[in-house]
């Protein structure tokens, strides 16, 4: 028989699918491939300029964002020294109707009688100023260029400003860099901010090591800072090996 | 042999693929599914809450659209009248920064010095209420409700101001509703806007019922209208006959 995809001829036990099917499927794919164009089209349609790219790209702005980055931080991003010198400098336009409808938490400030209603500025608290026009851009175009430190820094300011949206696209990016080196540490930051995804794959990194885990550094660490978190390793990893018990047995008995 | 999709046996002249080609197919299918839910999030996080709903709905609106229904289309929206006795209400609130990033007509009008710029009030003409209320939401969600009349009235302001993105969509919109009895006026309403889609559409149409054409009576008044683009309707015919013509000429000399 001839494959009518790859053209090629193959033998009846390595049939894939009756002609009917493959037709279908081939509409299909076609029909989605349709439905990504239109959707990419809306898309590019739907973002915005972002203002942070330089002065005269934010015309109309009625807002301006002021990195403050905290004392430990202030010289991990490279801005922080000037920030520190300088703590409202430098500023990143913004407009108040696209963070307001971006955000709730801005939406609460900027739409009462809140002081950055009024001034039409916004001290953002414990960021570079990297991260803040990272953070802008994003609420524009929904595009962010990310590392790791970069995600775990935004997923922290999406966290505070409630952005659903950018707090998974950063997770979801975390999650895919956890590998046994980091996993310690992004359990415990998945701990501290509420990221399922990231929790549960670097808890699964985590268990799938165990014979190694108590020499780590990182781990001595956590068990001083917060042995909570620790026992809960220890309590999934428990539960994983039970659940396979429990598993063969079903497997042992139904053979029998 | 059975189908690895449908599950139901066939025979060999009912084979489509072979198994690697289904188990790709399959693969690349859910790959597409993915993108699609991506993106669907993406567009979901960058569409605006319309301020078209109602007054609360646009918060940091800076810019008020007045329709300005002409004398002939004043009784066509449901507005008309109103607007007709009092030609600046009702007014709809927009913001700067979402229309000079949709339209580089808006985007002119009020990065310059224009009066509309000083004054935050932009009249927009021959349009109902209706009409500009759709417009505006359009410029916030890239979505509007469409019937055929909304759809032209929309591409003629989508043109005016040059979203293209909006002229597209009304125009796919208006083509899938082409058919014998409307191809007359969606032809010349196609010339009219450079609507090069919904003109080869409507024009094949007419070319597939030239028997009946010229007892229409919108054929009779385009010849009294326009005459040069009934011209182009047999131009279009003629050449089409020659070209079939041709094809089987050369289909005939292959078969030699």
């Amino acid at each position: 028989m001839w494959c009518q995809s790859c053209k090629e001829e193959y033998e009846v036990e390595d049939a894939g699918t009756c002609k009917e099917c493959y037709e279908e499927a081939s509409e299909t794919e076609e029909e989605l491939k349709r439905e990504i164009d239109d959707l990419r089209a809306r898309l590019l349609f739907l973002r915005l300029p972002s203002p942070t790219l330089d002065a005269a790209s934010a015309p109309h702005s009625d807002l301006l964002l002021h990195a403050i980055p905290s004392c430990s931080s202030s010289g991990a991003g490279g801005d922080g020294g000037d920030a520190a010198r300088a703590p409202y400098t430098p500023a990143v336009p913004a407009h108040r109707v696209i963070l307001a409808s971006r955000s709730p938490v801005f939406r609460a400030m900027l739409e009462n009688e809140m002081e950055e209603s009024r001034s039409g500025i916004i001290k953002i608290f414990d960021v570079s100023y990297d991260v803040l026009r990272t953070f802008v851009h994003y609420m524009y175009t929904a595009e962010a260029l990310l590392d790791e430190q970069m995600a775990s820094d935004l997923l922290v300011l999406a966290e505070k400003y409630e952005v659903k949206h950018l707090k998974t696209y950063c997770e979801k990016f975390i999650t895919s860099k956890v590998n046994n080196e980091n996993a310690i540490a992004h359990y415990a930051f998945a701990h501290r901010h509420s990221a399922k995804q990231l929790l549960e794959a670097s808890l699964s990194v985590l268990m799938d090591n165990m014979s190694t885990l108590a020499d780590r550094e990182e781990y001595k660490e956590l068990v001083e800072k917060d042995p909570r978190l620790v026992v809960e390793i220890y309590e999934a990893y428990l539960n994983r090996q039970v659940n396979t018990a429990a598993g063969k047995d079903t497997d042992c008995c139904s053979r029998k």
